[in-house]
């Protein structure tokens, strides 16, 4: 199965809901155009088909183990993962001063898409390199950014990501590793941290572990938290291996999905670290690169879903079932049904597309715009939430769409679905989104960004019946938000995620029609692509009654209240 | 994990929605009663407990394997498989001419719930000979019934459904497999046939292959096919085998879930076989069996999800994560997201049991009364479909509720999705179970029985708001269906998914909300389980406010029309 990805959609998004070039020139990106990021996203497409795609069921099959040298990855897989190195896509948004391509994020965020939908498994393991880099840019000391940062942006290490603990998981707060300081300036990382995803390896000759540990005089609880980079191959002063450091990856998770990334326990005993930026300030360091880090996983939702998509579509359009009257053979694309099913997964992918670049722009703006930090702040746990749980139901469709063939391994659409599972969980559950998104995004400034957000649909909607209804249901629904929480503390948490399903789908509808009524208008002017753009319109109708009615369904399930989630007695569970 | 029958729910439905005993006086099950009923289930939650749901890892895990002699099932199966026989439990249902214990369906489908709950793959053996006896009780002459039929409901042998081909799945019309008669009165039966489940194992003496296949002088289309029954081993006239049948399993699927029932690819080479009923009769008995197998799906849906809620449940009772203000730890059940989660399988489950038990009623009532036989053929692609389709969802829900321990195989839960994927499809896909709801049960007779249903709904929630909009929906989706398909053949296809959605949800709010009303009645009369009725209380809440919206969304997605599925040209899918 091979996978195309689809520019045109890209470039259509890019143009014009995210107006790449106005945003470009907004924000300092002043060599960069719409032709550049046309051609970067031909490259990384025609890239990840070749080079990536084609491996995507190998590490399915093959996944890594653990001998004595540590994690043996998929075979295959370290020539692709350094020519995906060697060809400086890993540091594509990296800083040019340390060795990167210093491209805008949201460029970033399209071809990322590419890459997560070629090789989910191996892709998340450059994703968090990127989360790395964005680390040590924003928050390291120069002498710890100068040796670790540039290794990280031209992929010739990898970087990985120690937060979660046996007892800490979702809570941050109950983190017990150690970090102790050292005679040489340095400290002794000492504790386990589990579910560290590409945690080992042998692709590259080193591995940069970022880890969250307490020093001695920490306080208690999430303000006594620092962050360390502790690498896999303890170095000089010129990043040269000295020898190996005290952590190894002590045993390998047995998972549903994603069976090519090695998930480690990890075990630091006295391991040689670097201490990034100030003492206990690493949640807050964490924060700062959680909208790129969680954002990135929503971007892998839909990745995964615009896969599985173009498989099903392939089988519907081969796969014969029935004949009609004159006797000719139908194929199950023609059916109805098989249509509804293939159009929800293309249509969810295409407004999931449209709102992961148009929130991840918003980052581009934010360095200089604290509007638009805030405005990425709200987007981020809507994308990581919304787009996470829709892939679950999407690449679920796509085995649907292959009937009993799909519930065999062997032809692939399952894997979909099993590599589609993890993404709600992992970078904070899809429960932890909806709290971040109803509290600190939404009641923490009284409603305002979520309202202005509404405004601005009904001035994008005018007119258009089913949004309009939408619109007015969010804004009734916000309401009773803002006057209902004051007097219940249990309302927010026990609607919370009605509300953030609510709100994605309301965005997604917003993006949906900005994107017909710009086909239109392209179409009654005589430019453009006819076909795309009366599909985008089609699409765009399909929208607003497949998809669009379940805002007002989340929205009638938050009436419910804090009562229907609380009164049932909890030994009655 | 152990699994424990929620016996008291079971009780409720069949005392106060089946109304047990008034079904078994008026359908000649003299000697039946509720209190027969109690303990029977009682006896076989117990079995389920102790026998059964401990094996259902090990069957996950240590799938049959192909070999020589055919295919050798898990390890332990057989000696369970025996007790289950030799206890009667096969036989449950079937008539007691015949060894059966003659028994009411309703109560043959709240038992299944049990088996399949405890370990859904190997209970998919005993289900596919209910089917069996199902056929032959109905249609075969006296000397094959009389052959098979007792050993089938004893379970000295167990049943299978040959249906499929590679190029015949959905559509049946298109079977090749071949029938030459025999100079002894028997057949010749050739041909293969795929996704065969439980195809072959060595848990019984013989297995008895009900396979369709064409006679020589058959007419083209599904009016040509034929039933057969062939055995594994040839046998004489009482039964005892002559030797090896030409029939085996050439190979067994990979699959993504129900790993320990073994889906075989069967070659018949001019294997032995029966004629069941009249030549080219087939499709007609297969779909007098249907109504039973469909159901019995339907209860899969309901088991695996009841199954995934209480692993869930325990699970989330026992995770601490994070401190109340006080220092205490907090058990991630009393999150209120968490409860959301817990509470919609919960809830979900009660009602998809309702559902159930209440159609299933209509086949013992069926017996006696058309007008209960027309009813029972339109809930069953609502059980079929509905409760399917909503069991992924439910088991994806106990994969979330484990967080990261969820997507790691060991935990067991993602086994309940993986099990659970398969029920939208086999027994024919949810676009089947659609069309069927959609043309034959509701458009074939002017949407009688649908606006029959609809009003007794409104009769029996009258007071109730939610339900009683989301009826006044239902209502102009119904009149909007019937009026617009007489000019559009395409609309009812294109809607169906939507139609069957709606009608499950609504099914269900309704069963709930009858159920809260018969539950307050006990607690205004002081008899009964207070706890349990007040707990059916908030169920039926939290079903109008969280399961009911979806009724309308889909009624809202019906809306659309064909327009908005068929719109987009093919190229463009």
């Amino acid at each position: 199965m091979t996978y195309q990805h689809p520019a045109a959609d890209t470039h259509f998004v890019l143009e014009h809901l995210v107006q790449f070039d106005a945003l470009c020139q907004r924000t300092g990106f002043d060599q960069v155009d719409q032709a550049l990021a046309d051609a970067v996203i031909e490259e990384a497409g025609r890239f990840a088909s070749e080079v990536l795609a084609p491996s995507n069921r190998v590490g399915d099959q093959q996944p890594p183990t653990l001998g004595p040298n540590g994690v043996e990855q998929t075979p295959g897989f370290k020539a692709i993962y350094q020519s995906l190195a060697e060809a400086g896509w890993i540091g594509l948004t990296a800083p040019e001063s340390h060795g990167g391509q210093g491209l805008p994020s949201v460029l970033g965020t399209a071809v990322n898409e590419i890459w997560q939908s070629a090789n989910l498994a191996l892709s998340l393991c450059p994703m968090l390199s990127q989360g790395a880099i964005e680390a040590l840019a924003h928050h390291a000391d120069d002498s710890v950014r100068d040796l670790f940062l540039p290794r990280l942006a031209s992929g010739e290490w990898t970087g990985t990501m120690n937060l979660t603990e046996p007892d800490a998981g979702s809570d941050l707060a109950a983190i017990k590793a150690r970090a102790e300081p050292d005679e040489d300036g340095l400290y002794r990382i000492s504790g386990q941290k589990i579910y560290i995803t590409w945690g080992d390896h042998q692709m590259t000759d080193n591995i940069a572990h970022l880890v969250l540990a307490r020093l001695p005089d920490a306080p208690a609880g999430i303000k006594g938290i620092s962050l360390f980079i502790v690498p896999k191959f303890r170095i000089d002063a010129e990043g040269n291996a000295l020898g190996a450091n005290a952590v190894s990856a002590l045993s390998l998770e047995h998972k549903l999905g994603i069976h090519a990334s090695p998930t480690c326990v990890m075990q630091y005993d006295g391991a040689q670290g670097y201490l990034v930026g100030a003492p206990h300030q690493g949640l807050k360091y964490m924060f700062t690169m959680m909208n790129h880090a969680r954002q990135a996983v929503g971007v892998q939702g839909l990745a995964v879903s615009q896969r599985a998509y173009q498989q099903a579509r392939q089988y519907a359009s081969e796969r014969v079932q029935g004949r009609r009257r004159d006797g000719s053979k139908i194929c199950i694309i023609d059916y109805p049904d098989v249509r509804r099913q293939l159009l929800t997964m293309r249509v969810g992918c295409e407004a999931m597309r449209a709102l992961a670049l148009v929130a991840s722009s918003q980052l581009d703006r934010a360095a200089c715009d604290p509007e638009s930090a805030a405005l990425a702040q709200w987007y981020t746990p809507i994308v990581k939430g919304w787009l996470t749980e829709l892939s679950v139901e999407l690449t679920s469709l796509g085995v649907q769409v292959h009937g009993g063939m799909g519930y065999v391994e062997e032809t692939g659409a399952a894997q979909y679905l099993r590599d589609a599972r993890i993404l709600p969980i992992y970078e904070g559950t899809t429960a932890i989104q909806a709290l971040d998104l109803i509290g600190r995004k939404t009641l923490a400034d009284q409603g305002q960004i979520a309202e202005q957000m509404i405004a601005q649909m009904r001035v994008d909607c005018a007119g258009d019946v089913l949004m309009e209804q939408a619109i007015n249901t969010a804004e009734v629904a916000l309401s009773e938000l803002l006057a209902g929480h004051v007097d219940d503390p249990e309302l927010a948490p026990a609607v919370a995620y009605h509300y953030l399903m609510h709100l994605g789908y309301l965005c997604g509808g917003w993006l949906m029609v900005k994107s017909a009524r710009v086909a239109q208008a392209q179409l009654d002017a005589g430019v453009g692509d006819g076909a795309f753009l009366r599909a985008k319109i089609n699409s765009a109708e399909f929208y607003g009654y497949q998809l669009l009615p379940r805002a007002t369904a989340h929205a009638a399930s938050m009436r419910g209240g804090s009562r229907c989630v609380m009164a049932m007695p909890r030994e009655q569970l």
